[in-house]
């Protein structure tokens, strides 16, 4: 089993990632996709008189602030527009795609924070009334049901929470949910950028192989921005029994098949191990 | 089985509706839900500088004009903001809703019309590139597997064509021809009016029952607009095995309840049969 994430950066080309999705699904290689959707989520969102904000957490991570009418725009964006262009991508490929947001059959479910710590201009402040959260329980028995009868799941943000109201979750990190849960052998996370870089933004400083032990230590040098989530995403899977997460970027030749060969950034348990896997 | 198809309409009590569904969900009652979501779409499309338009048919039914960009919209509002709206309600109110496209897992399946007649100024003119089309196919086993798991399937347009190209479809029709090929007793068509008025907009003259044999003739002569095609899609459920259609308003107490109980306009094969099924 493997889950890919693919990102919803500018940059991203989907089209190739369905491409490739469409020749291992035909294969018969279960697979889940899931996506997000943060540019054009800014585009509307700023188009409806709704300028997107950020915060960022005391610990340095980076989240888009959801209240209410944002998550409505997200959900027109993310469960709308992009969820429905890839089922149709893939339809039109002649897979049997099925989208789902996290809400649909509590397939992603976690507890809501009404309230936030951010810090701005160097001060902590509480942020009420917003919707977000972290997926906690993933429903496999509803993903296992479409996968056995040969339909390719297109998961997307929100999440539900236990009182059932929508909530934004981290994409990366909902895949990363997903592909524990799952006990998928890999996870893709593929986006805009070839992988982890040293030294941002020289792609000739590309990391190739990271440690579980070395993640933190990485994440603190070298990752800005997204890349931070994903570094946390991936260490979440490895410590959830996912052999290997690639980190790797949507413009190599049949993107899927690259990252599981180990093109981009590898993260993995054991370096040894996982030389095992690769080759 | 029932199926209910909910309009679109600004007065439409959605609420009222998914309570009323919860429990009947609860007490073991087959249910599948399809929405429209014609007012919101206008809304946002106007606010996005694509100003809705609409085209009517030499055989005198209006619909929505769907061009790539008005599909793209149409997407946005009816598959993530109406549609993960309405699952959320479900969710808070304990039902696990799920919500999918017609285009999710091929759920409906019709050819796409790339070149429509429409009348305007009372000449008739081609249009084309349009993504529009007529639900020929219902996936039912996925729904079936649904409805076995105890999920609520929530199901909204687009439909798909058979090149995999998402196709607009009218809402009321895709509810007939999902409520025939479940084999379903009942369709509820409802929405802001109380039913067929013989003299639009009294209603005061409700009229209370009409047999299939007399469809033809009060749908040239008493309906307007949307409920022309609500009487198209009561006909097409009628012959395909439905037993009773029933036309009614959001606004009644119970409304799902209501209809059942042959609130609002009634539409049957045989007077006394259908009697006999309300009684």
């Amino acid at each position: 089993m493997i889950v890919v994430k693919v990102g919803g950066g500018a940059g991203v080309d989907v089209d190739a990632v369905c491409q490739d999705l469409a020749q291992l699904h035909q294969q018969g290689q279960p697979v889940v996709l899931v996506h997000g959707g943060n540019a054009l989520t800014n585009q509307v969102a700023t188009a409806l008189g709704c300028s997107p904000r950020f915060i960022t957490s005391p610990s340095g991570y980076t989240s888009r602030l959801t209240d209410r009418r944002t998550l409505e725009i997200f959900e027109m964006v993310y469960c709308g527009q992009i969820n429905k262009g890839i089922v149709e991508r893939l339809q039109k490929l002649g897979v049997d795609a099925v989208g789902l947001s996290g809400m649909d059959g509590g397939l992603w479910r976690g507890q809501r924070k009404k309230t936030i710590w951010a810090v701005e201009d160097g001060k902590k402040r509480v942020i009420r009334d917003t919707f977000t959260g972290r997926v906690e329980e993933v429903n496999t028995a509803l993903l296992h049901t479409l996968l056995d009868d040969g339909y390719l799941p297109v998961l997307t943000p929100p999440a539900v929470s236990l009182e059932g109201e929508a909530i934004n979750v981290d994409g990366d990190r909902a895949a990363a949910a997903t592909a524990m849960a799952l006990g998928a052998s890999h996870l893709l996370i593929l986006s805009d950028t070839p992988g982890v870089l040293r030294d941002f933004p020289d792609e000739g400083s590309l990391i190739p192989v990271i440690d579980a032990d070395e993640l933190e230590q990485i994440s603190n040098k070298c990752a800005q921005g997204r890349m931070r989530i994903k570094l946390l995403a991936a260490g979440e899977a490895l410590a959830g029994g996912v052999a290997q997460v690639v980190i790797s970027s949507t413009s190599n030749a049949q993107p899927i098949r690259a990252a599981l060969a180990g093109r981009g950034t590898v993260i993995q348990l054991e370096r040894a191990h996982a030389n095992e896997i690769i080759h």
